[in-house]
Formats: structure tokens, C-alpha cells, sequence
């Protein structure tokens, strides 16, 4: 669908990433509101792998910014996609924190932070190629006690797999229609993707629930 | 100051384009809600003219057809950006109809449309040079009777000119700061550029208003 969208619709990566960052951050905003965080300040760690589910995970930390959340950006890889680097940028002078290097002390990330984005791994992952640094970043979210909030699928998450090795996050905001492996998935659901035009909605059949005044989330 | 964005904070024309076309269609849906329509249609024209306003208005128009209005697009002038051609094919693709050419019985457009979006001209125009076809579609224009609104700046307005000859929207969006011109300017007045980094609103002394929850545009 994505590559319909930029081949024969003429949308381009920027916007779609922009819109979906934006979609992520609302999400985060309805379900995890700033009054509701426990700590004093509103701190969110941003976890962003090196491809498309990345890319979205920075748009989504400057969206959090501009929502007056605290976020905090981590990138396991640095990833050689010039949208990527462009993201990444945005978010250095937007002034926001990286961290260099993701705690294995999970106490430490419980401590710092209200809430874990994971945007490490996409449905593109070839998961049986996965190593490091991307299997320690998943041990330690396995490990986490605050929240995480999965864009797309949690990381990690294989439609065949069981469900007791796996990441649970609180939050999942599936990007334009849910993957097979996210049907298991308990928590709170939101789909983003309300710009998708109508003829490919029907096309793939996405029966789309009615989205909310102009938000540009839904729950499922 | 979208100079500095695309020079120096690794923004993208897409992305700011897609951002303030978001932030402009919400502000109508504010201000002229689907339900508030006079027509058994909620049908609006989007004049949307070659340069980046033109491109802003090329977005609002799609995202107001994904928040349900029925928008027709029409382009005095085909333009040779890349990106007002990407986003007029999006338009294109998402079935919006296009206007070849405007009426000059302005009649006829009362009739159509509840609302006709301006976005023709931007601040960046030089007034003295501007020609047919613009200046057709500024005095058709100037006599409508149904609602106005106007992205960035009122087509033609000049910051010293007298106000008996301009046009007069009823909705002026503004585009991450309001122009000189639009300092005489009584309606409805709402401000985009939510996503404007904090250091250059400093800089630039722009004191932005506080944006309500997660919205995109504030009202002035």
C-alpha cells in the first residue's frame, strides 16, 4: 500500500512520515495525557530503529516536544536513509536529548521515564536476522515495569510466535491498516492513517471505523 | 524563517507544506463545522495559485476532503514546482474535481459552494507585477458573497493599501506568523505553525499563543 501511495498516488516519505509521527504523538497524548504521568516531569523515551518504524518514532518525539512532553531520543543503529538523517537533525535542534547508550539496569529506565516508545523494529524486520544491538534493546523492554507504546507492531512481535517471550506494550498505534501479527494484541489499539484515499481504503478492503471531529487517530 | 527551517533544522518543503495543510483545513472545520453548512452539499472551491501558497492550499483542499467536505480545486496556473505537482496529482488521485476555469458570474459560484479558500497569492508576490490570470480571478473574488477564507494573507492585500478595494475574508489563516498586511485585518483570525522549534520562535520574538491540546492551529 505504502509503495502504491509513492508510485502512483505521488505522496513522498516526508509526508507520510510527517503525518504519521503527528497521528503517533496524538495517540500518546489521548491515551498517556501530560496531567496522568507519575513523574514530576513529563520524560518519554523515544527508541527508534534504523528504518521507516524509526523514522516515524522521530517524528513522533518532535511531536512530543511540540505537546510538551519531555522526550528523550534513542538510536541502537544510525541508519545511512537520508530521511532518517533528516528526522534525526530535526530532533538535535529541536533540542532534544539522545542517549548513546540504552541502560541495561532496567530500574534506571523505570526510574527516568513515564513511558517507553518502541520504534525499533517495523513489520519489514526480517526477524530471524535480527542481532545486536536490536536483541539487547528487546531484552531490556521485555524487562521494563513503566508503559511502552509499540508503533505499528512491537518490536519483536512474529504473528506465529507465543506470547510469553514478548513485549507487552500498554499502547499500540497501528500505521494505516493493524498487521496479522497485532490480532493477539489486548491493549489499547489506535490506527493512524486517516489520509489514505478513499479508492485504495476500498481496494484493500480496510473498512476504516469513522475517525473523530479531525483527529487523526482512531481506537480500535 | 522557512528559510533557516530548510537550512538549517533538516526540515523539508513536504513536510511544512503537509503541516500548515493540515493545520488550515482544521481551522475551517473549526470555524465552518459540516454541520453549520448552508448547502445540501458541503461543497467548498479551492483557488490555489503556483507558488508555495498555492502548495499549502493543495493540501488543505485534500485534507478537507478527508474530513468530509466535497472540495474542487482550481489552478489559474499550472505551476513547474515539483512539489505543486506532486500535490496536485494527490488531489487528482483522490478523485477531488478540478475546475478548468473560474466563472466570472459570480452568481455561479455563490451557488455552488458554501466556502471558496483563497490561496492564490502569498506574501511573497510582488503586487505590482501580478497579471492575468490572477487578476481575473481577484475581482471574481472581490464580489462573492459566500465566505472566504484566506491562507497566509488575503490575495492582493498590500500592507499600505486602502481597504475599500480588497477582498474581505471571513477567516484568515496565518502561516507560522501573521503578515504586516493582515495587521488591519477584524475576522476570524486563527494562527498554524504549532510545529515551529522553540529556539526560533525565540529568535524570532514570535510569542505564540498556548495551542489547546493536541490541535494545530490557535485562535488569535
Amino acid at each position: 500500500m505504502e509503495t502504491e501511495l509513492l508510485r502512483d498516488y505521488g505522496f513522498r516519505r516526508q509526508q507520510l512520515t510527517e503525518m504519521l509521527g503527528h497521528a503517533c504523538a496524538a495517540a500518546i497524548a489521548k491515551v498517556f495525557p501530560l496531567a496522568s504521568l507519575q513523574k514530576r516531569q513529563p520524560t518519554v523515551l523515544v527508541a527508534c530503529g534504523p528504518d521507516q518504524n524509526g523514522c516515524v518514532g522521530l517524528a513522533c518525539a518532535r511531536h512530543l516536544r511540540v505537546f510538551e512532553y519531555i522526550p528523550t531520543v534513542f538510536i541502537p543503529k544510525r541508519s545511512s536513509d537520508a530521511l532518517h538523517q533528516d528526522l534525526t537533525l530535526q530532533c538535535e535542534r529541536m533540542d532534544l536529548p539522545f542517549l548513546s547508550y540504552l541502560p541495561t539496569e532496567v530500574q534506571l529506565i523505570n526510574d527516568a521515564y513515564n513511558l517507553v516508545v518502541d520504534a525499533v523494529l517495523g513489520p519489514e524486520t526480517d526477524l530471524a536476522s535480527v542481532g545486536e544491538p536490536f536483541t539487547g534493546v528487546l531484552q531490556t523492554l521485555r524487562g521494563l515495569k513503566v508503559p511502552i507504546v509499540s508503533l505499528d507492531v512491537p518490536s519483536g512481535w512474529d504473528a506465529d510466535e507465543s506470547s510469553s517471550d514478548r513485549i507487552s506494550p500498554a499502547l499500540l498505534v497501528s500505521l494505516m491498516t493493524p498487521k496479522r501479527c497485532t490480532l493477539s494484541f489486548s491493549g489499547s489499539h489506535f490506527l493512524a492513517g486517516r489520509f489514505l484515499p478513499f479508492d485504495l481504503q476500498r481496494k484493500y478492503e480496510l473498512n476504516l471505523p469513522k475517525f473523530p471531529g479531525t483527529d487523526d487517530v482512531v481506537q480500535l
